[in-house]
């Protein structure tokens, strides 16, 4: 029988994941200072969070490194410097994208490294590759995710294949990933149980990443939870590509853990969040994203749209519905 | 056996009511220019939103004229004049408060007004207050609803005998209301059971009117609509009070009737709303807003909060914990 919880109980299993840096990465180019950082890391640790990821593990032969922060490339001896050896009270997470990271070359044994679990982002149709990762990153002994990216455009078939797939991998968490924002509740009800049978059938746990073109992030964060999901990611104040993330600020609010402690999180949000806007990194939402998450499209042309500081909004409509 | 939809069907009985001029004019002291009035007006027809709330029935004895635009006594010979006659292709709505209102006196009989429907908004401890001007109301030949705010404070007991109470009287329809942004999809989705039993047993609609100091006011809307709740309230821009409403392009968005044409209000949103931010009125999700929802609190203090310019989140928390 699986665990789940009430509005008064709560499971000791949830786990708490936060992406502000990496998801947030995607609108200020990585760069973080390094003052915020550190910050963030005393934030989370505080307020209880269980995990942080910290960025991308992108191979560096691909990327021009003088374009982007250092959290885009997430080097081991990087994170220790900054901060100054392994943070306690936290774990720390990196994303490795499936033909963007030289998993062989950049990821080494877990006794070197500050970290404690690679998540292997995925498109459906790439997922042997991205067992070939997984299985590496186990080997060298991560806790290792499959995240399975823009599930609402998969078909019933595909999906039933890939968890199939992950299922019998050295995977450890299968995630939830609602790339689009297109997901209504009650749809992610059935994707979420569907998930945890197979989770339930091969002895997987798992997560859920939702994003907020539809103001339905934390909405579909917390239906998740109450069927049985057990790794929530949450970025503070939302910060994310396009309309952003499920806020953690909401979800820590929502939890009945006692660790968890919203009010270090709020005080982050008032110190260190201006300066990130400040900075011109721009995410939250914005009619564009309804329209592309309505339209179960990639969020890139209402991205561009937002940044030209365009407003016409019935002619993008137009515009996405020429493109059907 | 009660009809409900699915996520490619529609039911026809399902109703939307723009409130964007009568929870929205808190935000602006109802301080909206005929022309814009107008042209929300039109968009609303084009988009095919069942009914427009124009604003509240206020006695004059009771608020000084000059400190408030029109829209919030709604003389029935202002309404005519401003939009030229009564509308075709919606139908009108307002609102009258319990005790702030003057109904024998300022709501005559249907025939001479542009109204169609008045919405008694009431706490639970003045029903039978309430019921009195749905009778009124009902007697003079208006659809009535009764609104029941504040739920999240009610005691269960309170709550059933309110529903017997209101289901015995003359009003058509019985709304839920999150007054505080405080309720969570999964107590939503129960409280919406209770209140469509209640509709079933004495042949009343049900409405939502939701807010979104959470998130969470389009997700409880269309969690809502799922179970069969008929009367969905929005606001566009999600115009209203503190955090706001539901958003009117999301609703529309989510809604499968063809009738509803979302263009129209997209071009309203880029064309008109942002005088109204330009006005200097403030609305929409803000740290303040999570905390008073997640406490079960009237957002009063966080309006406060958010005027003041405070972005000190953690003191805030304390102070309102400090207040339990």
């Amino acid at each position: 029988m699986r665990e789940t919880g009430t509005l008064l109980s709560f499971r000791p299993s949830i786990k708490v994941l936060d992406a502000t840096m990496r998801d947030g990465g995607l609108v200020n180019r990585f760069d973080f200072s390094d003052d915020w950082v550190r910050a963030l890391v005393r934030a989370n640790v505080r307020a209880g969070v269980d995990y942080m990821e910290l960025g991308y593990k992108s191979d560096p032969d691909l990327f021009d490194k003088s374009q982007f922060g250092m959290w885009k490339f997430c080097r081991d001896e990087d994170v220790l410097t900054v901060l100054g050896g392994v943070p306690e009270g936290i774990k720390l997470s990196c994303m490795a994208d499936v033909g963007r990271c030289n998993y062989e070359r950049d990821i080494g044994p877990r006794e070197n490294s500050p970290f404690s679990m690679y998540r292997i982002a995925t498109y459906i149709n790439t997922i042997p590759a991205a067992l070939a990762m997984a299985e590496h990153c186990h080997k060298m002994g991560y806790e290792t995710a499959v995240n399975i990216m823009a599930i609402s455009k998969a078909k019933e078939k595909e999906l039933s294949l890939a968890l199939d797939l992950i299922g019998n991998s050295a995977a450890d968490i299968i995630y939830i990933v609602d790339s689009y924002g297109s997901i209504y509740p009650e749809e992610m009800r059935v994707i979420a149980e569907r998930y945890l049978e197979a989770g339930e059938k091969y002895q997987k746990a798992i997560g859920i990443h939702a994003h907020n073109n539809q103001e339905l992030a934390f909405a579909n964060t917390i239906e998740c939870t109450a069927l049985g999901v057990d790794y929530l990611d949450a970025t503070v104040g939302g910060m994310g590509r396009g309309a952003g993330n499920c806020r953690m600020e909401l979800l820590l609010g929502f939890l009945k853990n006692p660790k968890y402690k919203l009010a270090h999180i709020l005080r982050f949000l008032q110190q260190c969040m201006p300066y990130i806007r400040e900075q011109g990194a721009k995410w939250g939402f914005d009619p564009a994203y309804l329209l592309t998450g309505m339209l179960n499209r990639h969020p890139g042309s209402a991205i561009r749209f937002v940044d030209e500081g365009r407003t016409d909004y019935a002619e993008f409509f137009n515009e996405l519905l020429e493109q059907e």
